[in-house]
This record gives structure tokens, sequence and C-alpha cells, in this order.
């Protein structure tokens, strides 16, 4: 099959890659459409000691399985199937889990890729392909609501306005929280019909920090400096969620943590359901944030495109002979 | 009055205090017995920049009001009874609060001290001052259990061996936890009839980090090292408490705390009626950990042994001319 392969620190198309063999359990996927992640980026930097085919935002077709000739979309963390955490269906935290395209299994950049069965779910017709694309990133900003009960809190904050603090701030928009968005781009709030108040540069180094505190303040940056601002506008008892994992270590002033009892909670990947029901439902029109499309062929343009200061959603588009949309 | 006052780093005998004048609602008490808390150090060594009489761990007799002649503890945190926090029942968080002997209001190494008669508990008679004195930082253990639903977790681990760590271990073993503390004094354990499992030395600097892991971490050293160790050892999906302040920022490693999903949370104050009942029935016997009292003329040197390595608590008893016990 062919696939971009990532190989000290370069993404270069292969004519010939072998095709993932699936193991028990799991279904074979022709990738249709694959979304490009900070996270890929960041593998091209030496993050988690990749190499290979890296990618795990898709939308496919299945080939075989239950599924097959349906669309999927498909939940990245591949469990033990053994282990407790496991058999208490989070194979999102099994330790000896694969992630696609991040850890020890070929991901959605080339024609092909497996997953386990239980992993995959059919997207619905009304849900195009530049839609389903969004079911990772997506699930990743609804996990906040897995983990907190969002009725608790009134106002939120989030900082960063990259791809995913706007789905951050659309998943609370969603709940009906007063949302406020941090960031350095305010025209990037047009991509939806409803927007959080925009907060211009109040994060950046230097700058003076808002009067204002929040209940809640979601981290999207990935920068440990804005971390330490962010955690400096948590009201007492109120809760810092940290979606993007940073390179480098961050220095935190921790006593008023303990001071203001403040919750500071990391947040990962979540479950699709609730992403592909807002997809949907059109309650979160996500594929507005696609900014520029590639064919495989040109990937390695893709991933440059993306890295560009200011660029929302690039996506790569797969050779499928049989696609009907 | 005659108290210790904290001037310049040194808490030096006065004879003559001006008796803290009582505001609205509030009751004057009369110290009799006071603690010395970690905390009491570090105002001397300028933290929160206080200046006066320090201290806040006390048991006392109400000079008026509605607790006239009782015994008493008090919560330390005086709200200003006006904002949403003071009015939701929660002066611990009010921004304009003063806190007794330690932010804007005179503390208990004094003959006298002033809190708002909210704030006070009448002690019952089967708890004896050496237990009374300990409601507080009782009380600040028993945080956890009113933040975090204990019954979560199966297992576990405290980090450091001090007064507070050891008030900590004592309310997880009390929650029917299984229980680890780790620190360097296994001979402080025997102070208690319920004991933990002792893990020696595993958090210094340089010591290889233990391989197991725990849903629930307690850091209780304020050591900002020991933290960045003690947030490895948590489980996925697992909580670090933070118990203590520490003087120095912390430099942590965010990535595994967004990948693991790891929570953070602080921890201060706590209500003090659980910490009263635990000292009633006996099950935390926290009077154990008294290593030396001193007299109130002899305050200088009680909170300089209170700082020498490996001493549990030191009491300042107050003369109280009319003590009948």
């Amino acid at each position: 099959m062919r696939g971009l392969r990532l190989t000290d620190g370069r993404f270069t198309l292969e004519p010939a890659l072998p095709v993932p063999a699936a193991g028990p359990g799991e279904t074979r996927v022709r990738v249709r459409l694959a979304g490009v992640c900070a996270t890929d980026l960041a593998l091209a930097r030496g993050y988690m000691g990749f190499e290979g085919v890296a990618g795990h935002e898709f939308v496919g077709t299945a080939l075989d399985g239950p599924l097959a000739g349906r669309r999927v979309v498909g939940e990245i963390n591949a469990g033990c199937g053994a282990c407790a955490r496991c058999l208490a269906g989070d194979p999102r935290h099994c330790t000896d889990r694969t992630v696609l395209g991040i850890l020890g299994r070929s991901g959605a950049f080339a024609e092909e890729l497996c997953l386990p069965t239980a992993n995959l779910l059919a997207v619905p017709d009304e849900v195009a392909d530049d839609a389903a694309v969004f079911a990772e990133p997506l699930a990743a900003a609804f996990e906040v609501a897995e983990q907190l009960d969002l009725a608790r809190f009134e106002r939120a904050l989030v900082v960063g306005d990259g791809r995913l603090g706007q789905l951050c701030a659309q998943v609370l928009l969603d709940a009906d929280l007063d949302v406020t968005l941090a960031g350095r781009h305010p025209e990037r709030l047009n991509r939806f019909p409803r927007r959080p108040r925009f907060l211009a540069g109040a994060f950046d180094a230097g700058a003076a920090p808002p009067d204002e505190r929040w209940d809640l303040v979601v981290e999207a940056t990935g920068d440990p400096d804005v971390t330490a601002r962010a955690l400096a506008v948590v009201k007492p008892r109120g809760t810092l969620v940290l979606k993007t994992t940073a390179a480098r270590p961050a220095t935190l002033d921790l006593a008023p943590v303990v001071v203001d009892e403040i919750t500071i909670l990391g947040s990962r990947c979540g479950r699709f359901a609730p992403a592909l029901e807002a997809l949907r439902s059109g309650r979160i029109p996500a594929a507005t944030l696609i900014d520029a499309r590639y064919p495989l062929e040109r990937g390695a343009d893709a991933l440059a495109h993306a890295a560009r200061p200011g660029v929302l959603k690039v996506v790569i588009e797969m050779p499928n002979p049989d696609d009907d949309r």
C-alpha cells in the first residue's frame, strides 16, 4: 500500500509499504480521509520516539468484520484486552496499549489501517467525511464533559485558539457555559455559528494577566509557560484542565494550588459517541475548521502546511477508487 | 496580655501586648494550649509577610458569647461574611478573609485571641486539651475525605512522615484504605495503634523510585522535588493530593498528567466536626504525637524545638490561673 512514513523526523511517501496485519478481533479499514494533528507534528520532533506511519484522525471504510462496507471512525487506543483496566472497559489507560499512529501501531496516513473491531463506530449517513474526520479530536474535547460535571460550572475560559482549543470551546458552549476563548486570532472564531467571547493576547509572555477569574480553565496550547499563567486565573476551588501534552516541564508555583484548593486535571482521549452525535445533529459543525486538503501523494506538504502559524485543520485525501461521495 | 510576637523572623515574649479587640459577632477566647505547626516556622522565614502573634492550633476557653465558660476550638479562616463564598458557607476561600495567626489576625501564641463566634466549636468533656489542640491539623487531614470520595480508592500512599503526613495516614486508615507511608523515620509510626505500611527513603533525592503505583497519593512534605517524584507513582486516572504549601516553585513534567489523566488536587483547611469526633471516639489518638511542651515564657524555645529534624508536635502551655484540670 501507499503511505506516508515518518523516519528521522521526515514524512516520506512510500509506494509499497506492507499492509498492516489484522490481529485477532481486529478489522481492516481502508482510509478515506485523515486529519493532521499537532501530535503528528510533535512525533516528527521526536515525541514518543515513533517511526512508521503516523496519523490517528480518520474516517474510512471497513473491509471485513461486522461493519464490512460501512464508513467507520475508530477510537485510537487498543488495549491488551486482559488487564484490569481493559476488563473495566477502559483500554485508553491500559499500560500495554498500542495507539494508532502514535505507539506501536501503524496509523492513518496510509491506504489501510487495522483497529480492534470493538474500537470502530459506524458513521451515520448524515455525517460527511469532512465532518467524520473530526470524531477523534472532538471526542478528545468531549472528554472534559465526561471527566467533569459541567453543570457545576457557570463560566469557563479556554486558553488557545487552535484546533483543540476551538473544539473545547464548542463543547463548553454546547453545555451552555459562558465561554471565553483566549488567543491571538480573533478571525478564527468565525468558523462556528456559536462563538465564545474573545480575549486577545492575555496569556502571551509579558502581557498583563486578566483581572478576571474563572471556575473552569482549559489549557489548550501545550506551552508550559502559558500553563503557569492559566493557573493564576483559576478561582479558589476551581479546575484547570490540561488538554495538551507539553514538550518540556512546567515550572509551577503550587502554593496557590494548595491554599485555593485548585484541581489540575489531565485530559486526553474521549469516547466517540457524543462527538459523532454532535457532528450528526450539526450542533458542532467541525468541518468548517478545514483550511486545506492534500492528496496522499502530497502528504509531506500537508504536514508542512499544518505546521504554519494560524492554520487550523489540514486533511489528507486517500486515493479511493470506489469512493462515491 | 503576654504573647509571643514574631518580628523580623524572631519570636520574642512580649509582656504587655494589647488584647485583640473582638469585632462584631466575635468571641474572645483565653488560650489554654497552642500547637506549633510547620506553617509557623515558615512564617518566621517570611511566608505571608506576617508579623505579630502567630499560632493557629489551639484549645481555649470562651470568655463571652454563647459559649462563655466552655472549652472551645476554632476554624481559623474568618470570612468577610458578605461575599458569595461566605454566603455559600465557605469563608475558608473568601478572598477578603483573615486567618488566625497567619493573615491579618492575631494568633494563638498569646493569652487571648478573638474569632467569629460561628467559627468556634465546644470541645466534648471526653477530649482532653492535649487532644483538642490537634483539632485544626486533624481537620486539615480530614479535608481530603471531604474533597474526595475515599470509597473510590483502595490503596493510598502518603509521602512524608511528619505531623501532617501521619495525621493524613490516620484519616486514610480510618476510611479503611490500604495505606503506605513513605518517610525516613519508621520509629514515628509507633505513636498510633493503627499503622500504615512503611516505605523507607523511597522519595529521597537519588533514591530508586518504587515500582508500585497508587490510585491516591498524598504529598505531605512540601518539598517540590518530592512532589515531582510523587507524581510519577500515581496510577492512570489516579489523584495526587498536595497537602502542604511549598516555599519554591515545582518543576513538573505535565505530559504524563495529560496522558494518564491524573488529577492534582490542592487541599488545605478542613471542617472541625469530623476531626473532633475522631478525637472524642479515640479513633485517632493524636495526642500521642506530642514530643515536648513548653510554658509560654519559653515559647521561643518551643519554636526552636519544633524546627529540629525528627520532632513531631511541640505544644505551648498558657498560664491559666483558673485552670481546673
